[in-house]
């Protein structure tokens, strides 16, 4: 049966207007320089599913809707990636007045601006050279920034001390993760440095593993355990990645991405004393710190943990813990803005980090405003609470409402079992592929759940991740939904969905409805 | 002689709180995984001088003035860095309510902000997912900022035909060199990726090399023809760089970085018909373009010559020009903005290279934004364009002066020769250093240069960079600075660096004033 409605070349981001050699002067063909031959070849093993080809595919389609084309649906739903505003997600009006502000600073002697967003504004200000967000910041960051960060971990922790020099404003989360395994990664053949990541994961690590030739070591999260990450499946992957590689950084992701689940204090005790004894370096990935919405949950630094369990633990574990301006309750991605912070770092290796640093300069300074905000929101005794506060709840509310939503309509779909959304903004369901659509995914060359997720898209105009993107257990199936769309929009795509679902298991297994 | 004020150690950024080890519970030491031996290498030999261990001391210096220490001079002059709005140059305004209105959308019905900007606002945003700066864009950039950028390069060519697919936005021109770099270096032993880049060079390209295991195959600027690229240095360097690696990438340039030369068209043709005949990649660094300022130079893009050398070259040289906010008239370093125009590449690479933008998602939309108004600023009948017009000929017109004042009072010091500051915002004097002084400095195990800079730093608070951090010849010594400060502050910069250079000579050479 061939349903496949485009060739898969198609789904490259081609301009085909440019040959790929060309008439020499001399009579011989100029051969071009850079090709698919002598590419750096670890460049060509990066893998970046959440803007992969069905990404690709959905722009495609968009645009043929655009110029008149006509669907089964009338428009794309890009329930891929965790992209708050383009899902209609408002701004937090306080953000973006201080953001504002700094941008254009004229606006002070506006009456319409709050003056508790114009003192911030003025104090950032005064921490860029020539009051300018257009200058430079020190490689780290604006100091009052990194000051201020320092004061909502201290207040976030219930005052395990953090130290400003400690802090690094980074370029979105992304840019940081990068920097510290750019650091951690050397070594050829069997000293190569083993970077332990869980699986399913956010395939920025494995992207980056692969870019810095690096060895990806996965450890598998229990998907019949919501997720939760077992020690012994540690213990497990660690040994038998010794013997072909020198493991040296675990990274968890806590709230999960893709998979949702939220850490209990134990299970991070447990991870850290584990890197404690086995001399890892943490990296732990916490951009979903504020998004955590199960009533028994409830979100756990790694660094506080950490401090919990003494201080032979927290004078000498190397952790790097990463935020983001691009979650929580605000979504601003687009601003690029995020943190570390770094603890137990070796002194003379912190001196070659601020130096690769410099090298790029600085990260954005509108991104650095829009994290003091982050970190430094209205406080009750200020004019703007009332209204600040209303909006990060609304947003969180609903938020907790559309995990909840989610996970209820996804399991009552036969084939589709999807563990509770705790945190984060993802939904991870394991979805049943009959054996002849794997087995036809497999004669097209592509992973069974791309085929799912391609064919989801093409009926419906939902576009999601096929869970083979993240790394799943060898014969099980998912994909990555988020659960950023508006309430109605959600009913719908979980609806269509569904019955997307039933029609795939109808055509493959040969049953009826009332069969499956 | 003991002058030396500190210890060279005290010039790294350390905090010393920190211990390398600490106790274990099994009364083991646990070691630190992350240490200066277990370091990727490759980031140990990063070096990256704009930045470096000067700039440190400068900070320092400065804080030492803040709490009440005394020097002989009251502030701290970074001449070290183009970061135009830290030495006072004001915002473009039209740019920044561009960035304000896109940032805070709630200023459209503000009176006070015009009609021109409001509408360019409007479509930057309506190219924004949720039309709002907090989502991200994709990977290549916002697509009707790409558009415009096509449609100026465009007109700045002449017609020269531009294709927007080809035009990808960037965290500033630092990262999308990075970025082509890394689809560029590959190879092991003498398969290595050769890059051969200027001496003296802007040393993102040294610390880009040396992070990636490239090797920087260098070739001499003509220091004596005003800094001028000549065609038979590229050959030598290229004949000798093939005895021991494979040169596939040549980088200019132009303006010139820290050399301010502006490169004659007929050296543009030389340099691309020999990457024509090398089969080379060309990588031209023009985030200068817009600074030119000497009345018998002319900015040459390197698409704009090779389209006039006949389609042969134009449909086959694969040509990568970088521009960025930070330079030009607006200077907004801090936007981290920046588009790459790709010519001639590999449509299959082309894929990899967007595989490779997606991992780190998207640019920051406000840089992106920034970048729109600079390709695409008021028109004559603009309401707009007469503020704008005199905001941007204030800009440049004093930077012309500044070039002329530096090259000029820089000439008169005996012992100091500065080719005109032709384009760009430096001047790169060469110095002369008495045998002593040099001896000096290698006792200490430092660049002669380093311990001028190091001694003008700390004698008269003028912070700029030695030419050692660019490259230059053996036994020649220059340093680079800026010419950004006020004419007024320029002015008592280049006298004090006059007088410090006097008595530099005096004290190294034993002579007196008449004699020198």
């Amino acid at each position: 049966m061939i349903w496949w409605p485009f060739s898969l070349s198609s789904l490259s981001a081609l301009t085909h207007t440019e040959k790929s050699s060309a008439g020499r002067l001399d009579g011989k063909m100029r051969e071009k320089t850079l090709t698919m031959d002598t590419l750096n070849p670890q460049v060509k093993a990066v893998e970046y599913a959440v803007r992969g080809p069905i990404v690709l595919k959905a722009g495609e389609i968009e645009r043929y809707l655009e110029e008149g084309g006509t669907k089964p649906f009338s428009e794309v739903i890009k329930a891929n990636i965790g992209d708050a505003h383009a899902m209609g997600q408002q701004p937090i009006t306080f953000l973006r007045q201080v953001v504002a502000l700094c941008t254009f600073p004229e606006l002070m002697d506006s009456p319409s601006f709050p003056e508790d967003a114009k003192w911030r504004a003025r104090r950032i200000l005064q921490g860029c050279g020539g009051h300018s967000l257009g200058s430079y910041s020190a490689s780290p960051g604006v100091e009052c920034i990194r000051k201020d960060i320092a004061a909502y971990i201290e207040q976030r922790d219930e005052g395990v001390p953090s130290d400003w020099e400690n802090i690094y404003l980074t370029t979105g989360a992304s840019d940081g993760i990068m920097t510290i395994l750019r650091l951690l990664v050397s070594g050829k053949d069997s000293s190569r440095t083993g970077v332990m990541i869980p699986i399913p994961q956010y395939p920025l690590y494995s992207a980056a593993i692969s870019e810095m030739d690096a060895v990806q070591v996965n450890y598998y999260l229990d998907e019949d355990n919501c997720w939760a990450l077992d020690i012994n499946e540690l213990h497990r992957a660690y040994q038998a990645a010794k013997q072909h590689c020198q493991p040296r950084v675990i990274c968890i992701i806590n709230p999960g991405n893709p998979t949702g689940q939220v850490q209990s204090k134990k299970c991070i005790e447990e991870v850290l004393h584990f890197a404690y004894e086995e001399n890892l370096f943490v990296m732990s990935d916490e951009v979903y710190q504020d998004n955590v919405y199960a009533p028994d949950c409830q979100f756990h630094s790694f660094k506080k943990v950490l401090y919990e369990m003494g201080p032979e633990y927290f004078s000498s574990v190397e952790l790097v813990s990463f935020h983001s301006t691009s979650k929580g309750y605000t979504g601003e991605c687009g601003f690029r803005g995020g943190y570390m912070e770094v603890i137990n770092m070796d002194p003379e290796v912190k001196a070659q980090l601020v130096k690769l640093l410099s090298v790029r300069l600085c990260p954005p300074l509108a991104g650095q405003a829009a994290m003091d905000v982050i970190v430094n929101p209205p406080q009750p005794e200020e004019h703007t609470f009332k209204q600040f506060h209303q909006e990060k709840s609304s947003v969180l509310g609903a938020l907790a409402e559309k995990a909840k939503l989610t996970e209820q309509i996804l399991n009552s779909v036969p084939g589709i079992k999807c563990n509770p959304v705790q945190g984060s903004m993802y939904a991870f369901p394991r979805i049943f592929i009959p054996p002849k659509a794997v087995e036809e995914a497999k004669a097209l060359g592509m992973q069974p759940d791309m085929l799912y997720c391609l064919r989801l898209l093409e009926e419906t105009g939902i576009c999601v991740v096929p869970g083979s993107g993240f790394g799943q257990k060898d014969r099980t199936y998912h994909f990555r939904m988020t659960i950023l769309p508006s309430i109605e929009k959600l009913n719908v795509l979980l609806g269509k969905v569904r019955d997307f679902h039933i029609s795939f298991l109808k055509e493959y297994s040969g049953l009826e409805w009332d069969e499956i």
